[in-house]
């Protein structure tokens, strides 16, 4: 089942109305609703007295129309009384100063007394909603994030987790390399957070900090999972994440849940309105990475967002619907719209919902309604099939985070230049994982692992392992630099990987936003910028070359072949071009399954199912384009044959029976 | 009578230096002096010790040459004494941190020993002063502003408040939808100030939080008043506003007092050189708009300002003379000038006076002297004349606030568009009043109302009437979305006056910054950009039409004729070119006074006494320009007949008896 | 003896890696290594507990090969245990934020713990190194600035400092002018640090905070300083300053020490490839001028910088050497490089070195190698020898402060400017001396004095007299605006200069970023910008005058010949062109010595000795350049005949003992 829903709120409108949307809501065809993740304070209004009749009228309310429902735990938001009334709840930051309440996310993760109401309120719920024949999961708390608490809590759990991560502050102070700077730690006592929050600090700490903090998160998180697996164990448990890139490990987060969620908003502007479509492809396929299986979209774009900065433009027609089967396509299970009717109240007024503050069902909530019919229909075929990539793209929130920690170069960002290579096998038309770049990745045939800085000889050898196997294993500059405790090897970069990809980095010269050239043995010649290593090989064939500045002539870019497969190595980050020329050669020679030719925009995704694969065409583009399909084959949608010329409107949609 | 003044410190200077300033004053043509605004630490340089007699002294030997004098009272400048001992004074910001000594305007309006101090200081001069015949009246305090104080008085006085307004929790949960994000307060002591100082509060909250802070500046400004009033009835009072854009209610706080006054510093640079002339048009008629009558110009410009910020260029030869006859022919009834000389110590060494610290008199004097000696010879002609708009632009600090809490759209700024259609009525010689969006319009022909967003039944009533009765209407993009709660209504935009205007919004489309294009029924293009409204036209006639994107061929502007009146709906922000167009048109059609072809940088304006009307032409740019004044006309300033061509020298000036 | 050094941290290696090291650096050719400024938390690892016996290891090692040490005292890195215990140790900013371990610089230079714990340190090292025959000098701290620190601590030191200055408030309310505003102090206790950090506190005030803040670093230095003398008679003491411009004032900070030590990186990205050569040329010059000698490099470029910023490009190839060789060239005794390998831990991870973390010596060790062979090759030869300017720049930390308190226009910087002057100098191959502003100034021909705003009769009366002896003394606008209380005279500009200068400044104009146009008497065409001073001369002749706007036709630079010498007087700030042909000018007419046609990039220096000159030299660009040398001479890098046309390769250098 692929289930259309949305977000709704019937503490923000007048009772009278719950009736009259609820109907709508099943006219429309939506089968799911999430409700009452902000809802503490009506559901505790006072520490202690609880208050279900009202979410017990709604959540009746959408089963008497066949409407299933999400609830969220409101943990985002402690309620006024509970603020107050203790104050360890709100998060201290790095200069001491509080995170005030009146917001959300206003809550420490390690504070006694948020932990103690937080296990409360979600047993309470789960008692009572446990066995409601409407109520199908859970989704705990809201986008988390990770909070640089400081305050005298976190301090003491971090103390602790250090403690059981290092044993003794010898071995601390060693992991560390705290001698730098007179940083050694005498005392336990003197380990503290991140306070001042400079870039001056340990960047051994720096990370470990991190990885206390996602552990913080996680731990909270549990918290209520025991209570939810306890009372509800039919329901299942998820959260929704937002964006990338993030300093939370949401490999981590989500490793004891059901399933990952993502709440999902393209950008609806007019110069995002090619890139975002690829940027929203990595993140859907990133999404997927997480647990390695279908998703769920808790919310997504239904008019313009806006509040707490100037609205975005209007969806254009057909962008809600486009960017809906792009989730559908990439695999996702459940599409839930944020949100039924925008707010007449509160801090989200303008983050618009399908339907207008007016009231009045318009342009946005008709195209979703014909979505939803779309969906409903095809559900059924879609029903059990799976998306699965060929090759792979490695991601990793510890890479993200120590590159945060110390940026390399000016304009290297570790994020845009994996957006970079994406794009790349997007627009070749390259069926992608996005996973953990700490797991198994036996099977794939083409590996991109950029800038794997943090390598140990444990993961060097898996990736190794995996070229000798048979994969392509393309690494990028910054790879092998450091060991697990963001500590720098010493020995020739790529480090654990410099003799399995036969290949040393003799040199390297960080040219940031400076434009330089290279030269492949085609005598092509690209841009490359942000860094340049200057290359040794020792066994590897170089394939590029630099063709400026001292170290013109110099290798760029080398290949070894290992076992069944090879290990490419590219020390620069070039223009766009080269990566498309590069994996569509790579890819070609491996036979990967491709769609060449595909315009600007236009993005293609298969789900399978057994024997048959359904293959996704979206045109996430302002201008009409033409695909060529290679064959004629059946339209999902509207049972007519398409191809082998395909004409698709600006924001159009194509589903297929691919054979 | 117009008097010129100078600001004068004599606690500045040597004692020997007074006698000479006041009698080179007097040879100037200066009739007032304003004396004692930051002197406190003089007057009272102990507490409870006073000390008077210097400046009995300055007052006694401006007396002697005849010259006025109006006293500040030194509220704005706690002395260290004060703040030492008592700093409850000194105000907190959002994020707790205190607002120093050592600088002004540091006083927590509040605060009670403030409170305390300044009723006491107030009224010791009060006392001495109250039958001093050189003495005419008060500036209280300096430049009041919002202090976004959250110090526990504050705290305190603005809980009183929200239970004066709403009586009870309940009502002001309801009124401010708390509901969203568990906001719901449950307990009075839950209220708080906006600790944080983010963008994800509740708008509603935050925008009583403004409200109320305009309260505590003018129950700070009566505690003062009250005083005055009780010793000085002879006295005028007034208060020296400053700058707009203002979060400061300027109409709340000037309610209770005489008249209103301005500081006024129009830029001196070479690319606001045309800008500023018609910027400052419309805080002229801003501040003639506070009270509906003639007002004070109480500090303007004598050199270049600066200090802690880089300095501006010196006024070019003729700027000063030019932008002080520009006060006089928009309202003013004195105009003093800040200051005699530059000071040699302290914050202000380099906010320039007319004499520099070489005390050798210069360029800016020898312009000042002659200003001064036409102006003191005009002052008779004009005495009773009067400034009246036969049109209005409406302004609202309120509307101004609660754009500042929800930014609309990427570039849409209130006060900028409030500028972009006075600009274009100034172009067209309109005879134009700036006034309060919720005062009395009858009698306007013309009413630009700009984005009348939070409004209410019974205001958009009024406006209809108005358009019933016969004016012409103009509303634009942003109407009616919300009542005064800042709560969206639940109603097709433009809310309560979707009927009048026969016009509704089916849905908008925030351009932001993108250039769009739109053509009126001419056919004539113009660029819109910020917002698109598109229009369903209910009885309303379309004028003008989108011209691309996907909503090109729908209605942007619609007018419709309503009883005598009719009202026009802009649904966009267009280029200035068409306000000119659609302004001229409409100004001609209901046979508005005018001066057509002005050139860029030429301003007219008229002050009427009986049957008298004397035109003012101003030449606010560095180019010489050429007037047709449509008939030959007598010259005040020389005597002369002057016209049908008048020519202007850069920032000349004419002023003839209009027929 | 021009010594090469390293910087190399022991502490950061493994114990079995330091010989090799030591042996590889004899091998290089180093002379010097820099140890422990970093060490304390391993020299005292607790309160009380010390350990040497890794550093008498170290320093052993080192004797052992014949290297030299300097050791740096370790008070920049104040550790854990330190000020975990005694939290007056950390810094308070002007928010009263503290700033907080985990970086270096932490420290109060006024704290009572700091001072007590500093100085025992310091005393053990002394003690134990005394003696050592490997040790033969010390750097106190590393790279002093200022704290802005606002502790009770600094409070209660900045009272006592305004008593010992003014010795009564009335005094000290006079000088500073703190009847503005109401400032003024009743009560000593009213004295506060500048909390809340605003540009609207009073400027006397301002400049005598910073004037206490060098005073407080001094007596900081001085504690340590009184140490090392007591057992160290034999070693010398010495401090690394880091970059220019800045507000600690490096004159009074090295008075006391035997030699000022700079660390120099100069900057290697493509845009700065020529102006940083320029900019360093200054900054070795204003190095040499603190004490008027020979200085040492203590720090200099090895490899890439980075770390909590982008790394840099690394340095192409040549660059090093040049970089080295322009240090000696004007005035290093010593070259010591930062540092030996790149560290693989801490905060300085990416900060890299002549080696890299893989320790494989590459391209950067290699032409580091071959440039101490040079230099220990030449040693003999330039023994005794010294670089002397017959040209004087004037420049003081005490300008920089007041200008950066009030700047004075948009895009006037007072050390910008500074470099201006110099850079025309450099580039007219003038042998210029940069010298604090207040030194005494005999023997100089022609002396650059940039904006000496602060300025009194008797300082005056110096310049005078310098120009009626013979030199050719250039004022600029901003000269003789204020006394050293920073008030402003009341007299006409250039102040105690104007009657000297026989001009007066009947007006200015803060033109800022505005380009205007000047004219030469010559009828060449120059723009100018920031500044016009409009000149009323009174005995000196106009040699140019502005050439539009309504100054066009005045006066912008004046000469005046006065006794042997003369005046020039500088309205304005000129494009660099105009700098080069008035200063070539003015050279030729007085002979100074000069090597004229330098292309851009290329730079010359002399040391002389006796009758001997060694010219130096430098292609500090990208480009090959062929220099004029008027006749031919020995080199003294490869004992070959150069000139009288001589090729420079891209950082090429040349030395030739010059006739």
């Amino acid at each position: 089942m692929t289930l259309m829903g949305v977000v709704y709120y019937p503490e923000h409108w007048e009772r009278a109305m719950w009736e009259k949307d609820a109907e709508l809501m099943a006219r429309t065809g939506i089968r799911v609703v999430r409700l009452a993740e902000f809802a503490w304070s009506l559901l505790e209004p006072k520490e202690g007295v609880y208050d279900f009749a009202w979410l017990d009228e709604a959540v009746g309310l959408f089963h008497e129309q066949g409407i299933q429902v999400v609830l969220g735990t409101p943990t985002c938001t402690p309620p006024n009384w509970l603020t107050d009334r203790y104050p360890d709840v709100l998060p201290v930051d790095v200069h001491l100063k509080t995170r005030f309440a009146g917001v959300r996310a206003h809550r420490c993760y390690n504070s006694p007394s948020m932990r103690r109401f937080s296990e409360t309120i979600v047993r309470k719920m789960a008692e009572r909603y446990a066995g409601h024949p409407a109520v199908i999961g859970w989704q705990i708390d809201n986008e988390f994030g990770l909070n640089e608490c400081c305050c005298p809590h976190c301090e003491a759990r971090f103390r602790e987790w250090a403690k059981d991560k290092y044993g003794s502050l010898e071995s601390l102070n060693r992991a560390w390399g705290t001698v730098v700077w007179s940083g050694t730690y005498s005392e336990w006592e003197q380990l503290k957070p991140p306070l001042g929050g400079t870039a001056f600090k340990n960047p051994s700490y720096l990370l470990d900090w991190k990885r206390f903090e996602t552990d913080s998160v996680v731990s909270f998180q549990q918290l209520q999972l025991d209570v939810l697996r306890e009372f509800c164990p039919g329901h299942f448990v998820t959260h929704n994440i937002w964006s990338y890139p993030m300093a939370l490990d949401y490999y981590r987060l989500c490793a004891p849940l059901d399933f990952a969620s993502l709440d999902y908003y393209p950008n609806t502007s007019k110069e995002k309105s090619v890139s975002s479509g690829y940027g929203g492809a990595l993140t859907l396929d990133l999404a997927r990475g997480i647990k390695r299986r279908g998703f769920w979209i808790m919310e997504t774009i239904s008019g313009p967002p806006g509040c707490w900065f100037p609205m975005w433009r209007t969806p254009q027609p057909g962008f809600i619907r486009a960017f809906a089967w792009q989730c559908i396509a990439r695999g996702a299970e459940a599409v839930v719209h944020f949100q039924w009717r925008s707010a007449p109240v509160g801090a989200e007024q303008f983050w618009h919902g399908l339907i207008d503050h007016s009231n009045v069902p318009g342009r946005r909530y008709e195209e979703y309604a014909g979505l939803c019919e779309e969906v409903n229909r095809l559900s059924g075929t879609l029903d059990g099939s799976e998306v699965a990539g060929e090759a792979a793209i490695l991601h990793s929130h510890e890479l993200y985070n120590a590159f945060q920690i110390q940026p390399q170069a000016e304009g290297m960002d570790y994020f845009d230049n994996l957006k970079l290579y994406h794009r790349a096998m997007t627009k070749l038309g390259i069926l992608t994982d996005a996973v953990n770049a700490s797991e198994d990745l036996s099977g794939y045939r083409l590996i991109v692992a950029p800038s794997l800085y943090l390598l140990d000889e444990e993961r060097a050898k898996h990736l190794e392992d995996c070229a000798r196997d048979g994969a392509t294993l393309i690494l990028t500059n910054r790879t092998g630099v450091k060991n697990d405790n963001n500590v720098c090897w010493i020995r020739p970069l790529p480090g654990p990987l410099a003799e399995a990809a036969g290949v040393t980095v003799s040199e390297y010269d960080p040219i940031g936003g400076e434009l330089h050239s290279m030269v492949d043995k085609h005598g092509n010649s690209y841009a490359c910028s942000q860094w340049c290593d200057l290359l040794t090989p020792a066994g590897a064939e170089p394939i590029a070359w630099y063709d400026d500045d001292f170290f013109a002539g110099q290798p760029a870019v080398t290949v070894r072949k290992l076992g069944k497969g090879r290990i490419v190595y590219i020390g620069t980050i070039a223009e766009e071009r080269y990566y498309i020329e590069l994996f569509r050669a790579l890819a070609d020679e491996i036979g990967l399954t491709r769609l060449d030719g595909l315009p600007e925009g236009v993005q293609i995704s298969v789900r399978s199912k057994g024997q048959k694969r359904y293959l996704f065409v979206l045109n996430l583009s302002r201008q009409r384009q033409e695909v060529a399909l290679g064959g004629t084959f059946e339209s999902l949608l509207n049972e007519s044959r398409v191809g082998p010329a395909l004409t698709l409107e600006p924001y159009g949609v194509e589903i297929v029976a691919w054979t």
